[in-house]
């Protein structure tokens, strides 16, 4: 029973229950615009795309589905995303008050950000902070879909509300073809998207630490002060890189002027490392570009969260270890904190995984389509990272090749070290090791 | 003085010595065939890419430079490959007797393996094995060439002591335009360019370990254990795989009988890590097969030897580290050895350092030329990893492109980790610790 229950296999199943409720209730006939039952593999890719919060989609989620097939799909992201790591956190917590390392999603609620007295406490925190969020962000897009475009408050509202749990689960999934490009040069809409995206993206344990010490960021967990200055960099890297690499693209920014361009680069840069969304053709970037969204996509944003990548934190504490060990430091240390060699183990096994997926996944899927490997390159990080921005070949993907991106998503979501260990699981134990302060990893 | 000489930036600075004095040569109006001195960013190019051992042209070797250019190449790639692995290895022990960790080609020179006594035995060994086996090889080559392509013995002598010295260096120089393909069906040459590359891409670490205990593998040092079995592994399975992405391929191994297949695969497999020869087209081979060479390329081969890339061992360690994490194993272990945190960091440093440089030299090169993704990545690992295969762009790379490759290969050829220290040494010094077997990296 324990066994069953562990932690790591109960978070890998709920998936695959999911994905299999989800392909059930897509194949329905009811699910689609015609009544037409979909083909099996667009009823399964679809779910799966929506349980990972991918957004990579075959047919196009606004003509294709109907409102019932819509509602599912909303449904399926917002379980895949906050519902699922709540429900991880509680049901770890509960089968296996020991959190051992290798119970990935119980381990990123660290024991130390939040003791396992306030169980509760976090589940309450992930719920309001996801309601208010979600109903922020709809309640500003259907007032300005209403006032500005026209729309009768129902469509506004569906409209809104669809687009924002998308952005706050970093889904990607959006009911207009061009996601998100018809409001390029709106920042009413942009910019609330924007909020959703970072604030879902950066992970509970961080938006926890805030809300307990916001003004005291001198006691924030190491973790919280990794995530949070590596998402800034990140941000600012992007921006300024694709307002570059774009300036005069006619396709893209070239065209626009000063404040539009400064909008649309800042979109592309917090949409690219997880959520999905573009307000820019995706398909007309410069492959210079292209070749930016890979590491970022890679990275992602933070863990525990709605994000996927190896995450932020991750690479941070490889990027510190390079410094440290390049200035000949006997330890890896930040922020006053010595990082455990732990942390560093952690960090580069999920690094080392997320290359070897990409890699492989890369090499498949060039032997199973025609297209170039920049855009099969684009394709496979932005399903490993659970991106879902594509070049616009993934509808022309053969079958083979779409399972090659599910497995990329499952794996990239559920997590290569909970899926590794899982498999390998109760072999071997160890105790957890309370001695070093520990960011979370991947 | 102790500061000048310091080994990291002695090293360094030889191979920029070397570079200038090339590049003066080559300059010079004997050192074409047509007696019109070069384009200085041809002859920079060319001896940065000599020195380096790295193989990539932007001018037929043959044809373009005069027998005395073809002599300066010949000995620029002799000294930039096991000529200064010597020198670097005696000025080191002789300025500083301390071996610290940061003085990274000192370090590949382990004190366990080869003991601060027999400095002399090393350089005789390098010596010993280099002339050994370019000769073996040169003699080979040249037979064949007279007996069976009917070359004169003067002919035959030079294109074999040619062809001998650049395959034992790793260095990828070829007077024929189109590198030993015109060999393709004939294992008398192939073969034993092959066995020199191995030979020299190992690096003398193992050499020196196998002839002081050949029939004693259990005492090898851990260094030897890991990069003979990382060799074998890489090497079978990038024999695998050519065989099965170009198995029909009709410009590379379809038309082939079964024997040329195999022979021919083996070559690329052997050439992809660090050699740069090639027998089959590079720019006909499958995209799926350009996908495979970039990791072959940026692992690379042996350390402390003509190798370039992040090294085998450096590979192989973060693999176990990434199984043991697997399994929940508290230590790093192999061979019934426990690798030390301290290689398991220089391994990291030197593995994010190098997908650092690749990432930012491809999305220069996709700045400044206008070919596909594939090819730019696939010339940038080239460069880093002084492997010299190209998918036949380099000729046309406009000189601020070429300024970027000479930058890659020779911050691959130097070192990261060497660079790095270089940049800033002496600011901080921790003494060394000799408790744990300590594998070499990079
Ligand atoms: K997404
Ligand atoms: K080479």
């Amino acid at each position: 029973m324990r066994t069953l229950l562990h932690p790591t296999r109960a978070v890998a199943m709920a998936f695959l229950l999911a994905i299999a409720l989800g392909t059930l209730l897509l194949m329905l006939p009811v699910a689609t615009a015609t009544g037409e039952p979909p083909p099996t593999v667009t009823a399964f890719f679809t779910a799966v795309s929506a349980v990972c919060v991918t957004g990579l989609v075959v047919v196009d989620t606004g003509t294709y589905w109907s409102p019932f097939g819509q509602v599912v799909i909303l449904l399926l992201f917002q379980a895949g995303g906050f519902g699922f790591m709540t429900g991880a956190t509680l049901l770890g917590v509960m089968v296996n008050r020991s959190l051992r390392l290798r119970t990935r999603l119980v381990t990123q609620v660290e024991a130390h950000v939040i003791g396992l007295g306030d169980v509760a406490s976090v589940a309450r925190l992930v719920l309001v902070v996801t309601a208010v969020c979600e109903l922020l962000i709809a309640a500003i897009l259907a007032a300005r879909l209403h006032a500005w475009y026209g729309l009768g408050w129902g469509e506004a509202a569906w409209n809104a509300v669809f687009h924002a749990v998308s952005a706050f689960n970093n889904a990607g999934f959006s009911i207009h073809e061009d996601s998100v490009m018809r409001y390029g040069r709106d920042g009413w809409i942009l910019v609330p998207l924007m909020f959703g995206i970072i604030v879902g993206g950066i992970g509970f344990p961080v938006l926890h630490d805030l809300r307990l010490r916001l003004r005291d960021p001198r006691h924030w967990s190491l973790h919280s002060k990794l995530t949070l200055l590596g998402t800034g960099i990140l941000l600012a890297v992007g921006f300024v890189l694709v307002l570059w690499f774009e300036w005069t693209n006619p396709a893209t920014l070239g065209p626009m002027p000063l404040g539009e361009k400064v909008l649309n680069a800042a979109f592309a840069s917090v949409s690219a490392r997880t959520a999905g969304f573009n307000s820019l053709d995706i398909s007309a970037l410069y492959r210079e570009t292209w070749a930016l969204h890979y590491p970022l996509m890679f990275i992602g944003a933070g863990s525990a969260g709605t994000a996927g990548g190896v995450k932020v934190g991750t690479v941070f504490i490889l990027v510190l270890l390079v410094f440290s060990e390049i200035r000949g430091l006997p330890d890896n240390e930040a922020f006053g904190r010595r990082i455990s060699t732990t942390a560093q183990r952690q960090a580069i096994t999920v690094l080392v995984l997320g290359a070897l997926l990409v890699t492989a996944g890369t090499m498949i899927l060039l032997r199973l389509t025609p297209y170039s490997a920049d855009r099969v390159i684009f394709e496979v990080i932005s399903a490993f990272a659970t991106v879902g921005l594509s070049t616009g070949i993934t509808a022309d993907i053969p079958p083979a090749g779409l399972l090659v991106l599910t497995v990329l998503m499952y794996a990239g979501r559920v997590g290569t070290i909970t899926l590794a260990a899982a498999l390998v699981l109760g072999r071997r134990r160890m105790p957890y090791r309370y001695a070093e302060e520990h960011p979370i990893v991947g």
